[in-house]
Parts: structure tokens; sequence; C-alpha cells
């Protein structure tokens, strides 16, 4: 929507470990169906600066502020005490309020979990909450963390939420929380959801407890649509909706940030161990990538992938390790590569 | 084990909504199965103090202070801002430091998860992390949560869960947390399941993320044991588990104090739209009262009990609705009570 190029150039950054290997995949595949974006590779790495913060290279940065849209792979988690991970550093960078990722059924992929009809969309606060990184020892022995709540945060993810909700033909927002404990700063937040919900009127809106949503969602996930809750409870719901369609290699992602910037990205790590095979998953970076073009208005040409990916995991012939297959990522890839070019 | 009389004197707080009808369920039950116990029966409603606190009934406080032992069914969360509902009343009167909730699946409950095998115990910190209660509004549009935590009080519920590992024949106990965000807080809760740990050699121990668990546990149940974790995070991880195995109308869960008091409870609601009909599921608080009796080391009761909850269960012809049958609670209740006479 904010972009009106035709041809898009998008900021990539490959990450860690598979990271690389399935970049290159999303590449090949977006070529296959002749999506008409322009990659702007940049290598990301935290610099450790004299005060303490974390940042990253200013070439990356320049990059999303000028393409305003990128797409990230899985990046390492920095070892050691005293210094933010390169994953909270971006979402701090370019402000990304709101992180949304959507569950869905996919059909051929066999989970524990036999109730069809897994739909829903996680929008979780991006910025605060237990993310805020204050904390203090009181006494020795006593450790005090903040959890920040402020109504401007809480009032740009609402607004994001029912604003999908809208753009997506959707019809139910549900705000998940712990007001019951944490009355002023869950409170705060249910407030500005409950002020935004007032401008939606086309739009139910609900309120339930993070732990009695967890509750329902696995014995019926029928239920549930669009999901909005601060920080810490969408890191924890979306990784249960994500095990619930069979793991986070399915699961795709995007950030909203300030300026119109937009990013893309697979929340899985960055597995290691399956770089020497090249037997990494990138169906999330992917289905990410296919969000992002849905953003930039390429709709025609994420349902083309889109309907080849879901063929070739239905299929279940040239499938990853993560979903129970034995296929390497380059032959999955291919395989779609192939029926996108049979379908043109 | 604290105690050695042979009859016991059990403290009961029967709670609102449907916890009148259920208790008396589970007093029907006992007799049934000759439990040698005896009831002293306590109302309890919260009395609102002039500086703001909560607190019960004196009266309640002595008889559970005196005997050591108590069974709470649910009771209704006051309404409205600023004080603290009876649960949280009742485990700060206590020093109810470790939270207990077993999850295992049940045969003859349908649930969608198909995947047998969930059979862990949520070891929950009950005392403080974001149950503080301390928060604060730093400008007008700022809130502030403290989460709390303390060596003394994660020690005690580490050492809880390890002893419980040891005593129950179980041999992994897997602390979750969140200490790649709250480093500090959740990095101290770590530190001293590390300490405890190293005491207990032949118990395995490891950590993992609440959010990978919470994704792991839907993929594959049977890969968790013994788990311990901050207060927060075993509300909301417990009533997933309790999710996969069909409800909180089957789920028990012990509370351990200070000066060796044990009370155990239905953790759901009052469900009050079913007390006309006394269509609650008496089984949760049921499952806590076996608890209770294995606490008192009468096991062989305990099993009588459950034997026949399990069979009544299976064959479903007399089960409530949260479940899916259409039994009342004294049709359920009788049914179990019959099967337990036939055994004598
Ligand atoms: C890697 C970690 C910092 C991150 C988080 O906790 O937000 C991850 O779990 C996620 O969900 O993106
Ligand atoms: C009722 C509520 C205060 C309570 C909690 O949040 O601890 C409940 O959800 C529980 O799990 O016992």
């Amino acid at each position: 929507p904010v972009l009106s190029r035709s041809n898009h150039t998008i900021t990539l950054f490959p990450g860690d470990g598979i990271g690389p290997q399935i970049s290159e995949s999303v590449k090949e595949i977006f070529s296959a169906a002749e999506v008409p974006v322009e990659w702007e590779e940049h290598e990301v790495y935290p610099i450790l600066e004299k005060n303490g913060k974390t940042r990253i290279p200013q070439p990356a940065i320049d990059s999303i502020f000028k393409n305003k849209i990128g797409l990230k792979g899985p990046m390492r988690t920095a070892i050691g005490k005293g210094h933010v991970s390169l994953n909270l550093t971006i979402r701090r960078t370019f402000g990304l309020y709101a992180n949304v990722r959507p569950a869905k059924t996919v059909p051929g992929v066999s989970t524990p979990y036999s109730a069809e009809g897994v739909d829903c969309i996680i929008v979780r606060e991006n910025t605060e909450g237990e993310y805020s990184g204050i904390e203090h020892t009181v006494v020795p022995g006593v450790v005090q963390s903040v959890k920040l709540i402020t109504r401007e945060a809480s009032r740009n993810v609402a607004e994001y939420a029912f604003k999908y909700a809208v753009d997506n033909g959707r019809s139910n927002v549900v705000a998940l929380h712990k007001a019951n404990i944490m009355r002023m700063s869950d409170g705060l937040f249910l407030e500005e959801c409950r002020n935004v919900a007032e401008n939606y009127p086309q739009i139910k809106y609900r309120e339930m407890y993070l732990d009695s949503a967890c509750l329902k969602i696995v014995k019926d996930p029928s239920q549930f649509d669009v999901m909005v809750m601060p920080n810490l409870y969408g890191d924890i719901f979306s990784d249960l909706t994500a095990g619930l369609i069979g793991g986070l290699g399915l699961a795709p992602s995007g950030n909203m940030g300030k300026e119109g910037i937009a990013i893309y990205e697979a929340v899985h790590g960055t597995a290691d161990d399956l770089t020497a095979t090249n037997k990494g998953n990138p169906t999330a970076l992917l289905m990410s990538g296919l969000m992002m073009l849905r953003h930039l208005e390429l709709k025609s040409h994420a349902d083309k992938i889109e309907k080849a990916v879901l063929e070739t995991l239905k299929e279940r012939k040239f499938v990853t390790g993560d979903i129970g297959g034995t296929a390497t990522n380059p032959q999955y890839t291919a395989e779609i590569c192939r029926k996108i070019r049979a379908s043109s």
C-alpha cells in the first residue's frame, strides 16, 4: 500500500545458519514466479557500542529506511549477558511496533493435533511489556524486572489489529490479557483495545484471559480469529499456535514499523546443524515473503507461489525432515519452482 | 507425611457457585470408600480492611493452621479494582509457595488432541513474579508492573520440584524461562534451579524457553515430565496442559505452604450457570482430594477411588457436559460410589 513503484527493491537480511540457504530458495522461487522485485542484500551482525548498546551496520539500516520493506532470515542470538540480541536490536532500530503471526492448518502436514481449522492471526505488541529491558537487583537475591505498558504502544498495536481484521475480511478481534493480576498494566492495554474497538463497530471485540485462551485453543481452535496481546503473551501464544500447525518451520511473520516500514521474517532458529546438508525448511521464510508480496499488492504472484507450496507440502514427496520428510531444501525448492513454471 | 494421627481432620472450603455441590460429591465418595477423615467446613469470603488489604475470616485461617491440610472449591473473583482476589489472598495467607498441577491423559475423554501420553507435572512458583501486586503509573499513559523474583522463593519451589520428582519416581526436571529476555529475574530463577539440581544427581535437569516448550508440548507431550517455572508461566502452561487432557474439569492441583500446610484445590471457575441443574463436574476437586489422600499416606483409599473414577470416565455413560456427556453431578457421583462399594 505505501509503495507505488512497479518494480520493488527489497532489503534482504539472509541471517545466520540456514539463513543464507533458505534465502537463496526464496529468491529462486520468486524468480520462477517472475515476481517483479529486486533484492538488496545486507549482512547483519551486532556492533557493540561503548555505552553497552548494540547496533547493526549502517548500510543495513539505510537500506531499510530507503526501501521500507525487508525480508529477514534467522539470526544467531549473541551469547553473554549485558547486551541485547540482534532480533531485539532490529525491532528497536526500526520501531517495529506490531508483529503479525498467522497460523493456519497446512493440509498434509500431520500433527498430533487432530483438529482441523486452525486459522488465526496473532498480533503481538513488539516493543515493550516484559521486553522493556529494565531490570535491577534490589538487594542481593531480590531482582525486579519491569513490565512497561504505554497507552501509545497499546493503541498502535490495537489499531493495527483492527485494521488488519477489516483489510483481511475477518470479523473478530479478541484481546488476551491477565488484567485480573496486572490490573494497571494489562488494564491500560485493554483500555486502548476498547477505545479502538469503538471505531470498528463492524468487528466483534472480546477479551479473554491468556491462560484460558491457551486452554481453549487446544480444545477448539475454530473459535479464534484475530488476537491482539502484549509482547510476552504474543511470544508464548504464537509458538503455541505454530505448534498446533506443525512447527515454526511453517510459521510466517511480519513486523510493522514506523514510517511505513515492514520487515517480514522467519521466527525459527538458525538450525546450524542442518547447514552442512542444506536440509533446512525454507517454508516459513517463503510464507513470510508471501505476506510481504501481499503487502506490496503483488497478490497474484503470492497466490501462484502459495498454490505450488501447498501442493508440494500436501504431496509429501519432497518435504523436509522437520515435518517428517527426507528431502533437502534444494529438492523441495526445485519442486516448487517446477510447479510454478508448469502452471504459467 | 507431616501428620501422624490415624483419623485426619481436613479443613474444607466449599467455595462459590458449583463449589458446595462438588464438595458434597467428594464427601459422599470419600465416605463410600470409608476414608478415615473428618471434615471441618468453613465459609470463605473477602473481608476488606481499612488499609486496602483483603483478608479471609479468622475461623477459616485458624482451621488451616490447626489441621495443616485443606480442600478448596472454586471461589468467585471479587469484582473491581484495587483489591486482591480471594484466590490470591489464600495463597498469601498460608504462604503457599509451590503449586503442583499434574496433567495426565484420561482414557475415554476425547480431545481434539490425538497424542496419547500427556503425563507431566507442572510445579509453579506461587507467591511472586508477575503476581507481586506492585504496579504504578509513571506518567499518565505509562504504567509499570514489577515482576519480583527472589532467590529464596526460587529455591523453595525448585527444591519442591526435585523432591517431588524423587518421591514420585520421576527422572527429569525441566525449568521453563525467558532468561533470554528477562536475564536478571529469570536468570536468578534458573540459578537456583541449577543449585538445587546439583543436590539431585539422580535427576536429569534441563532448561527450556517457555515459548519453545508450548510449541513442543503440543507436538510431542511424551518428552515432558516434571516442569518447574515462575508464577505467571505456570499459570499459562498449566492451563495449556489442562486443555490437552480435556479441560480444567479434570485437572487437580495442590498448594504447598509454610509450616507443612497443604491445600488442594480445583482450579476451574465457579460455573454459576450450572448450579441450578447441578451439572458441574466434580472430577477436578475429587482428583485434588486424591492428591491430598496420597499426601496423608492414605494411598490405598486414593487408588480405590481413582480406579472407580477412571472406569466411570472411560465408560462415558455417566459423564458431565464439559467432557461431552449428559449426566448431572449427582448421577456421576452415584455411579462412582456404586463402583467403589461393588469393589469392596
Ligand atoms: C529469540 C527471542 C528473543 C524471540 C522473542 O522472545 O521474542 C523469539 O522467541 C521470537 O518469538 O521472536
Ligand atoms: C483466578 C486467577 C487469579 C488464577 C491465577 O491467575 O493464578 C487462576 O488463573 C489460576 O490459575 O489459579
